[in-house]
């Protein structure tokens, strides 16, 4: 028998608490629908039963294809509670991916919204584990229905917890731009330790009124689904990441808290209906380096900007840029440029360090450049199914991102490439994200982006992808100068190319891949 | 080896944390001195090699007799880091019982503070396992300087890290009314755990300026030494609880939170110097039912009151009484009895429970009284070196608080007596607590107590003794009238005794056993 002190970690238990505390609260929201805590226990209780009923067992996948709608949230505690493990799949994905997902999660049902039903109809024939497709809402593919499928459910409890901890509860697929995506394995004692971490460091509590910008498919929404429902939070759920929309959804449900990548605050901060949020709102924010000049920008208008960085293979967010002492009377730019960096563990998390090629500590100089590498409570348990990629991926007993970073005196972690991006330019590293920091400094440009084109001197040089604010007009020549005033002459682009939007994954990411493929099959002069 | 992705949970982390990412950041306040987080971490070091090299091996235990101070706070890193478990020993107990203390635990070297020397002279030499007394300051004891024992100490770096999670961290001692104080086990994991949820719901940051109003001895601080830590905001020691101390550092040194049992809250809100904290305070209090009186007072002081409630075998904390929905609204008296019930299990902790004797949930209608009861990562391990006393504590898999209350509606816990303090009168239960509440909403009323007194009908009948507030004289019927306003006439008190004082522990409780002896040996009439 288990020791009466010793309850093994599961975010499942923060939704009993929830269920507990906050019965009569609202917990949920979508569009006009409210769902209190109390209900919603009584929800995970019904579909975890509907799963059993539909013959999941414990450690069997549960795939789900939907956007940030109440479904999905739900799937994140009835999954689990079900004893399942939960797949929650990219949604920009094609029909092939999705197929692949499944087949190799070996997910034996696969949960698809109405919207997203045409991804899934031309391969749903061919998914070789899974044996039921559920579709919420109405749309052309053959499919058990949502309401079918809860009708199996029952009210019967199940307890909300778990044997061990250390058991998987989510596998989440890397969308990586070269390869086959690898299935990142979650743990119960993981995801548990994460959620709390991201309740500490954006400073959620019972009062928080979060929207759902930022999808839950990505790293289980860096698992607020779980933090946020732990203090008794509300969650706005929001199908389409539209600024218009976000901004209504501030004013009419008082949103306090939302996480989202750099790009999307671009656009919230850049949208029309931007105003200052008198009552304060703190935004998460990572999955690329936030400019500081997108963070002054957040910052005037109201909100505490929390910077966090981390990986799919870290539960989301690991780091978090700690505001510097004294940062408050530094002026605001200043300011924004020491946030701009990735900072220090997370709270629930090992040191971060900074490492050479034998795994020795790069000098704490801001100059060194090394690469990221993190172990413990914060990392994922493997890859599913991949032992090969789990043992290259923790040579050595340490995560290895693949990020290149250096390492401040003040303990801060600043990132200055992907492995892959960075550029070697006449044997000097040229960071792109310096060079893309010193653009966007430049009034005129609302985003960019800097790749290495190959070059036959040099072997590599900066080529910069820009996208005009509206009503702006700077020459290449001009944006080239700017950044000769900012940084080393050797770091600034040979060459600027307007465009008008940059290609990005589905989390915000640019795709440096195809922006060096369209530069080598664009001859320069 | 242990995998990559499992590090087990220790509060020495938080440590190695605030010295990563906050080393220049002011970490401890003690009048004029303020000590860096990264010095702070260094002192740890070097105490703990000092202690090493003094002889302390894993697992032997090493007692601090000592107020708020730094010395006293570093022994929450340092002892550990050594491999050690920390005795921190309440400073108002008797030479015979700091005696038993050292002797029941095992502890190998007594660490004083000089301003308690005279406590510890006259059993020093009777102390069978300690080898070591070691005297910070100067005083009329022969023991070793604390300096003497740092000079042993080195600065070889130790591994803020610990083998097992499960080992103890320290040995609290309670300070039992009857019997011989027992020592409560807690666990690196535990205290890790609690730590975070103090961090959570004080809502405590890295802005954070924390005054130890709280004796560190009792619980170890709520584990407030490591939450407050682990988000790298600064102590503000504090040697003797004093309201004008505490409103002097609460405007010199910008005090965001300070946790506080309800009769040091009494005091706060009563001094001369109280005034309205514009900038906002979070009060944290337990230790007894705070009255729905001073929760308004301390919120009309600009103060957040988070009332908790635990024991010294919950780590302190383990509920939270949470803002009930729609109590903002609720008008403020409404508001505070709301607040005023011990709430829901904090979000590390289990639920809790309320039961009857054979460990059945009573009915949660807010008025069928049952024993308080838990378990989990928030409980203790045991008692140290008493299978038995701890085989009755647990019995039924459930820690039995000794606390008796009814469960609300809501899933708010609410105490109604200490299991012997709770009055039979007729075959009615009487709350103390209730009748008490009552008498404190009279406006002449500092604070007061109620007990039972033997009755020849009735079997037992409420007796109140009263501290009124300066300049104020109401007669004893007035006040019994007062409660017969409020409540059941069966409830009030026959009998109001005024007092200048009441007694208490050195923890803030009210010691009801000392007034019962007394209203026994006082004939009534």
């Amino acid at each position: 028998m288990r020791p009466t002190h010793l309850t093994p970690l599961t975010p499942l238990a923060f939704l009993e608490r929830a269920a507990g505390a906050f019965a009569d609260k609202v917990g949920v929201v979508d569009g006009d629908t409210e769902i209190a805590y109390g209900e919603f226990a009584a929800e995970a209780t019904r579909l975890a039963r509907a799963l059993q009923a539909s013959g999941i067992r414990p450690g069997d996948r549960v795939a789900y294809l939907c956007p940030n709608v109440p479904e999905l949230l739900l799937a994140h505690f009835a999954v689990p509670l079900a004893g399942g493990v939960l797949v929650a799949i990219n949604t920009r994905l094609a029909g092939e991916e999705v197929r692949y997902i499944c087949d190799h999660s070996g997910a034996r049902l696969l949960v698809v919204d109405a919207e997203l039903a045409a991804t899934v109809a031309p391969v749903a024939a061919a998914l070789q584990t899974v044996e039921d497709v559920v579709l919420t809402g109405d749309a052309d593919l053959a499919a058990t229905a949502y309401d079918e499928l809860l009708d199996r459910g029952s009210d019967a409890p199940l307890a909300f917890a778990v044997d061990d901890e250390d058991a998987t509860i989510a596998i989440n697929y890397t969308s990586g731009t070269t390869g086959r995506p690898k299935g990142v394995e979650y743990t119960h004692r993981g995801a548990y330790l994460n959620a709390l971490a991201e309740v500490v460091h954006s400073r959620h509590s019972a009062d928080s009124v979060y929207l759902w910008t930022l999808p839950m498919f990505h790293c289980n929404g860096w698992c607020t689904p779980w933090g946020v429902t732990a203090v008794g939070g509300t969650h706005v759920c929001l199908r389409a990441v539209r600024p218009e929309v976000i901004w209504r959804l501030i004013d009419e449900r008082g949103i306090t808290h939302l996480n989202a990548a750099p790009t999307v605050l671009i656009g919230i901060a850049n949208a029309a209906a931007a105003h200052r949020v008198e009552r304060g709102l703190v935004v998460t924010t990572a999955g690329a380096p936030p400019s500081p000049t997108i963070i002054a920008q957040m910052t005037d208008l109201g909100a505490r900007v929390v910077h966090v960085y981390g990986l799919t293979e870290t539960y989301g967010p690991y780091t978090v840029s700690e505001e510097p002492v004294g940062a408050t009377e530094a002026e605001p730019s200043q300011r924004a440029r020491l946030l701009a960096r990735q900072g220090v563990a997370m709270v629930s998390a090992d040191p971060v360090r900074v490492v050479d090629d034998e795994l020795r500590d790069v000098p704490r100089d801001g100059r060194t450049m090394g690469e990221v590498v993190m172990r413990g409570n914060n990392v994922m348990k493997g890859y599913f199914n991949d032992p090969d990629a789990t043992a290259a991926a923790f040579r050595g007993g340490w995560f290895h991102s693949g990020d290149l970073g250096v390492w401040h005196p003040d303990g801060a972690v600043e990132l200055r490439d992907r492995a892959k991006d960075i550029i070697i330019s006449g044997g000097e590293n040229i960071s792109t994200i310096e060079v893309e920091q010193a653009i966007a400094q430049h009034p005129a440009v609302l985003e960019c982006a800097v790749v290495g084109v190959p070059h036959e001197t040099w072997g590599e040089r900066p080529k910069a992808f820009v996208v005009l604010k509206d009503g702006h007009s700077p020459s290449a020549q001009e944006l080239i100068g700017h950044v000769r005033g900012r940084l080393a002459r050797f770091k600034a682009p040979d060459e600027v190319e307007f465009v008008t939007e940059l290609p990005k994954t589905s989390t915000g990411k640019i795709q440096k891949f195809a922006l060096r493929s369209r530069a080598a099959a664009t001859p320069s002069g």
